[in-house]
């Protein structure tokens, strides 16, 4: 029995999403990653945070230069339409979902202009359960690999603060973390400063103050990244952006990664650095009581 | 009446291929452009270096840490049924076709790992009517711009020695470059040499010396590009393979492009700088000459 609800360009598919054939193989989606996605999580079954991350799909929109033939507004409401179908197949309707908007450029012609389209802007939302952590999992924390080999995308070769369908950059570092028996993978600059992790954003705490990598060194945006910048200052800890070294993971007294779906999520070791004895750090799990508490308040 | 032939995955498409659905979303080329591709042409209706392109997407595959469930040989047997259902529907055995294969990493849920793929290995050949270029297309040349903004991807970020699916650092130069009045971009390194076109190698003529970017700049090693060097030297001229910028090309006696389908071709002007008072070159023009002979020779 699949879980998941597709609604392909308004029309909600019902049946098994991994064998329905949707997308025509002329979609610039499927031909060159030509397409820009948002993953919005919700909290007791509403929508989190949903203005920010369209706000942002229209940011990466911009990078991209995409012009898409609907409005947020009109993705908020599919978003919500395609929510209450899988929380009515689940037969809970405060079901968690995770949801995936993906917006392509549309289908047309082999080739890169932009006149030869002649379907444009296709929108697939994927509805989901939501992956909830047990405390079990949340005290194991994650294990990083700090990539080596490769670098992630310079800003001004493919901008990481456009979340768009060319996700080699990062699931190869993935994988090759995977295969050194770690869990994920934190990417660097050409010249060794961390930027985030494949998925996620990156911050360490040192004598009680919260850092985490800039925007200018090129990286995502996250929501949860700015959430948790705010929070912590709310409950009075300095907090700082500033370029860093892998050192400084391995030196930290705590590290955690930050995600729409993984909200925060502790870090138990850096490469062979065992961060706070494999531990949650104390400032990392008040944060992640405190963004819970923010986003059960929040979700509209 | 649309002349596209679509194999996907062994079954021959018959309906408009604009129109047909046949992918999943959950295809790891929708979802992250993890796919690999190669394009081949057909000379008097015969493949043309297909075994050179079909190693070239093995060496894709490498880089890409991918394992295909198919052989090069079923790859080859795949292209040419393809091919003679598109001659078969031109109504002429001696079509000459593009051809492009595009291998996904497979179907399975959202996430990088590689256990959860449920279909490996998705497999979509497109044939369609080789685009021919007329003698006026080739004297006019295309003119070309040296994008500013954006460098092309770091070998050690995304190598652009791997044919993928992540084609928006090519595209968006495209975009930028049509929207300065261009034909197409050439994209550099972040210290201004030169390393090729979106979908193209890069050549030009200096005093009879015929010189191109090496391969370790980071750029794909084009089968084209190959033969050319190998032709000029059977010819007698002076090869290198070496870093340059762009204005190197500003004074170049002859400036040319390679690719698959495009094979030679001429520019005429890089940025603002004509090039050969706008006329394709005498040397451009000799090579051109011996490629279509050598490939008609050895098409197959």
């Amino acid at each position: 029995m699949h879980q998941i609800v597709v609604n392909f360009n308004g029309k909600i598919i019902d049946t098994d999403p991994m064998k329905t054939p949707l997308v025509p193989v002329f979609d610039r989606g499927f031909l060159y990653g030509d397409s820009l996605y948002e993953v919005i999580r919700t909290h007791e079954g509403k929508l989190f945070q949903a203005k920010e991350h369209l706000d942002r799909l229209m940011n990466s929109a911009k990078l991209c230069l995409m012009t898409y033939s609907q409005t947020k507004e009109a993705y908020e409401k599919e978003l919500n339409r395609t929510l209450a179908h899988f929380q009515s197949k689940m037969g809970n309707p405060k079901a968690d979902a995770y949801l995936r908007i993906i917006v392509t450029r549309g289908v047309g012609p082999i080739g890169f202009g932009l006149k030869a389209i002649e379907t444009p802007t296709q929108v697939t939302i994927i509805a989901q359960p939501l992956t909830k952590f047990t405390d079990q999992e949340l005290n194991k924390g994650i294990r990083l690999h700090v990539c080596t080999d490769r670098f992630r995308n310079h800003p001004r070769a493919l901008d990481p603060a456009m979340k768009s369908g060319n996700y080699l950059n990062c699931l190869l570092a993935f994988l090759e973390a995977q295969d050194l028996g770690y869990d994920d993978a934190l990417l660097g600059t050409q010249d060794g400063f961390i930027t985030e992790g494949t998925t996620f954003n990156i911050f360490y705490v040192k004598k009680g103050i919260v850092v985490t990598s800039p925007l200018e060194i090129g990286i995502l945006e996250g929501t949860t990244r700015r959430s948790v910048l705010e929070l912590a200052q709310h409950l009075g800890y300095e907090t700082r952006e500033v370029y860093f070294k892998k050192e400084h993971l391995y030196r930290a007294d705590e590290v955690f990664a930050t995600g729409t779906v993984k909200m925060i999520f502790p870090v138990s070791a850096v490469d062979k650095h065992i961060i706070n004895k494999g531990a949650p750090g104390a400032i990392t799990m008040q944060l992640l009581g405190q963004l819970n508490e923010w986003a059960l308040q929040h979700a509209s």
